[in-house]
């Protein structure tokens, strides 16, 4: 190994450290801070994530990265140190043609209208948010701008959460999916809703911490390498392969939000854990394609745990855990998590009527970057796609437009890839079935275990180092496809609703 | 106020920062992390502690308080920037003095001593442990040597964990203790011992959590300035006043230690969470003085919570939220929480015997530094003075000599804290009784917070401005003196016991 990487991984060793530190200030701040704790907290927060930031921007950091480019240094570099160090360097860059200025304005305009959007959606009042919502376009499209000089812009965003990944990819398989889903989803509202006032109670909670632990144990995430914690939103976090740790949401009128909020975010924690030991605190060694990594957790959430099959051999353990569910039965229960209705919240929706929710953002983000339409027309589109696509209308925008935060931080390009995740998920359940056999049989047989042994191996390993086109190509063989997701949708829900 | 004194400023909020998630580092490894965290954490800690030491005695930190402490500025300060000053520049001065081998020698013997202590403690076999704690003998007192060149070695060591507190008074308070104490011990003994089978059973964890959250706000605890955490130890950390620690562990064996290990962290934390707000981080708003910081929670765990009357308002509930002790009446319970007994462990013993375990430990370290008795011959002093004073001779070396950590870590000196702060609660609760009235009478009106109140005002919101010595002056108006103890000790087990 060359001095010079022997150098540069000294000096990522010290970033990493600030960096750990910044991580675990945020998960304390979440999960167990006190009130008055909050100045004392984001002090330090905003202190190393600063330092963490002059690091990783450093003329040192800069100097190491065009010494490593150079062919002679590149050449000897091993492939996971090749790809770690082309992605820093595009990072670097990226990050140096921003100017400091814009940098600053940025973060300020955008702590300014998360505030807004938070008072707009409490008073349901679009125009408070209106202002600050152009600002954020405007200033994500100069971002990009700087960013990524040579790319279209709505590209560069959607590249930016998952590399690769283009706005004609997307709208193939998206127009794809939605074809087929919405005749689908006509059929399923026209037949008979399911009656769910048995599981109208008063819930243990206790007992609703005792199997989130039973099911992430289940399911293979592992407690040597992670923990839980609570928040008022479920996420998960990583310092390292070494430590992940997902948090949950516990209430008393509802015990099975958290059991899949449960298996959603130990999806997540799953890939992260099992990410390659030797790519540990490098670029690498963390998934950072947004689609990716929802395919994961939304994998176990849907795919495997509202299979019926999932459940048939620990429905008698979840009973005696859980003793609220006692006089509920396993086909109550399956009938329950996969009930479909044209819901207002994202949220909250079913996975069918989910990937509609994320179309119509899709379809209104384009509508702002490709088409410039103004900021002022955008709740009546909102409000127009959910009823053609969801046949709902919002009565508020508080429960419309205004109901998501991503795009007051400017996170435009973000929502589709959830969808995107799920797309691929029809493809890994193919590739899945063809290695391991029927799901069904699978999970039926309580081998669960065997499916993220599967996933570990073909998909978590490789962490960032693989993009997401090389992962379906090298794990399903052919280009990305909504086909298999609509088969599993229409299977499935055609037997459940009788169609 | 000087330029110099906002630029000193904001050179200690730098290091706050660090010192800040350093601390977070330390209570999430012992609450939340996951075993295999455990690298990656303690590189971060170790990186963060080092960066924090290097910035408390670096040169510019040096410049500062020589600066600050030139008369011409150091008039200009107000008293506890005064007392701020003059600290650091005593704390610089003494580790400036330690060579950096030295100091580096020191950290490796105290972990290679902490391993051998385990090993001997788990095996039985002394002679493990026996050249680790010559050398850590040896090390501290070359450490004191550099630190406190004009003080002998042993009164260094009990004025470094609390400052102005000599031997000769150590000696006069202790034996006074031990004289009166003797007597009244074998009195209790030779009387009939309480029944305890029927605490003997199986408790609930959950309840014994609600009954901890319960205790500590009816204490006074402020859970908008603090939290709980479980650890295998409990103990309490504070990042400042808006934000102190309590840890916990529970059991199903026992439901009552950890209500008065609630308790007493309760009285270390409201302690800390009522330190002035305007010396927040800096050496005086945490109180640095063991034995006063000892006295607060041993005040809140004994001279309180064994009392009947602060369990008389709430007793009741307390069997409203943990049903095990439904059958337990509150006479039963009384009885229970005040059993002394001749016992092998100090961290077990009741409040009577613990202060002779405590002079056991002080007479040894005694023997150590002022009289050179070889490690050699220690086990055999320890197990003469458990006969001695407590009747009791331990069967091995590890529920003996080898109970406690403390020597491991070179902490001499350390352990007579603990008795001190016994000492100075019979003093305080006369102060209290004086301005109060009977506590009794306070207690039983369910009025605790009167007496938090109290200590709030007398001595918590000091922080460390105020020397111990200082404040038995203010608040009792004389010297020390262990007679309020005594007296405390034999009305109370008298009538306990039918003396």
């Amino acid at each position: 190994m060359s001095e010079l990487l022997d150098k540069f991984k000294a000096y990522l060793a010290e970033t990493t450290n600030l960096g750990y530190a910044s991580t675990l200030l945020y998960w304390d701040l979440e999960t167990s801070m006190p009130k008055e704790g909050f100045k004392g907290h984001s002090d330090a927060l905003a202190y190393l994530s600063t330092e963490s930031f002059k690091r990783s921007t450093s003329a040192e950091m800069g100097e190491f990265l065009d010494k490593l480019s150079a062919p002679e240094e590149f050449d000897s570099l091993d492939a996971d140190w090749k790809y770690i160090v082309k992605q820093m360097k595009k990072n670097y860059d990226e990050n140096k043609r921003v100017p400091a200025d814009f940098y600053h304005d940025f973060i300020v305009a955008e702590n300014e209208a998360g505030v807004a959007w938070q008072d707009a959606k409490a008073k349901n009042d679009f125009s408070i948010f209106a202002p600050h919502l152009e600002k954020m376009i405007d200033f994500s499209k100069k971002m990009m701008g700087y960013m990524r000089p040579d790319m279209e812009i709505y590209d560069a965003m959607l590249d930016s959460y998952e590399e690769g990944m283009d706005s004609a990819t997307y709208d193939r398989v998206f127009n794809e999916l939605k074809e087929g889903l919405l005749p689908l989803l006509n059929k399923i509202l026209a037949a008979k809703p399911y009656d769910e006032s048995k599981f109208k109670k008063e819930y243990d909670i206790p007992a609703q911490k005792a199997v989130e632990k039973f099911l992430l144990e289940y399911i293979g995430f592992s407690f040597d390498k992670g923990c839980t914690g609570e928040t008022e939103h479920p996420f998960t976090l990583n310092f390292n392969s070494k430590d992940v740790r997902v948090s949950n949401h516990f209430r008393t009128d509802n015990a099975v939000d958290p059991m899949f909020s449960a298996i959603h975010e130990g999806g997540h924690a799953i890939f992260e854990q099992n990410v390659a030991e030797r790519l540990d605190d490098t670029v690498a060694g963390s998934c950072h394609y947004l689609g990716l990594h929802e395919s994961q957790s939304r994998f176990y959430e849907n795919v495997l745990g509202r299979n019926i099959n999932f459940w048939k051999p620990i429905y008698a353990k979840l009973q005696e855990i859980d003793p609220d569910f006692k006089d509920i039965t396993i086909d109550e229960f399956y009938r329950y998590i996969n009930s479909v209705k044209n819901s207002l919240i994202r949220t909250q929706a079913d996975e069918v009527t989910y990937c509609l929710h994320v179309i119509v953002r899709y379809e209104i983000e384009q509508e702002i970057f490709r088409n410039n339409v103004p900021v002022s027309e955008l709740p009546a589109l909102w409000n127009k796609k959910m009823e053609e696509y969801l046949h709902i209308t919002p009565p508020t925008d508080s429960v419309g437009i205004l109901q998501d935060m991503h795009w007051s931080d400017g996170s435009f390009g973000y929502f589709p890839t959830y969808l995107l995740g799920t797309i691929y998920d029809g493809m890994f359940l193919e590739a899945v079935e063809k290695d391991l056999g029927s799901i069904d049989t699978v999970l039926a047989e309580g081998r669960i275990k065997d499916i993220t042994k599967w996933l570990n191996e073909h998909i978590h390993q490789y962490g960032s180092s693989r993009k997401p086109k090389e992962v379906i190509q090298a794990v399903c063989g052919r280009e990305v496809s909504a086909q298999p997701i609509l088969k599993y949708f229409t299977e499935k829900y055609t037997k459940i609703y009788n169609l």
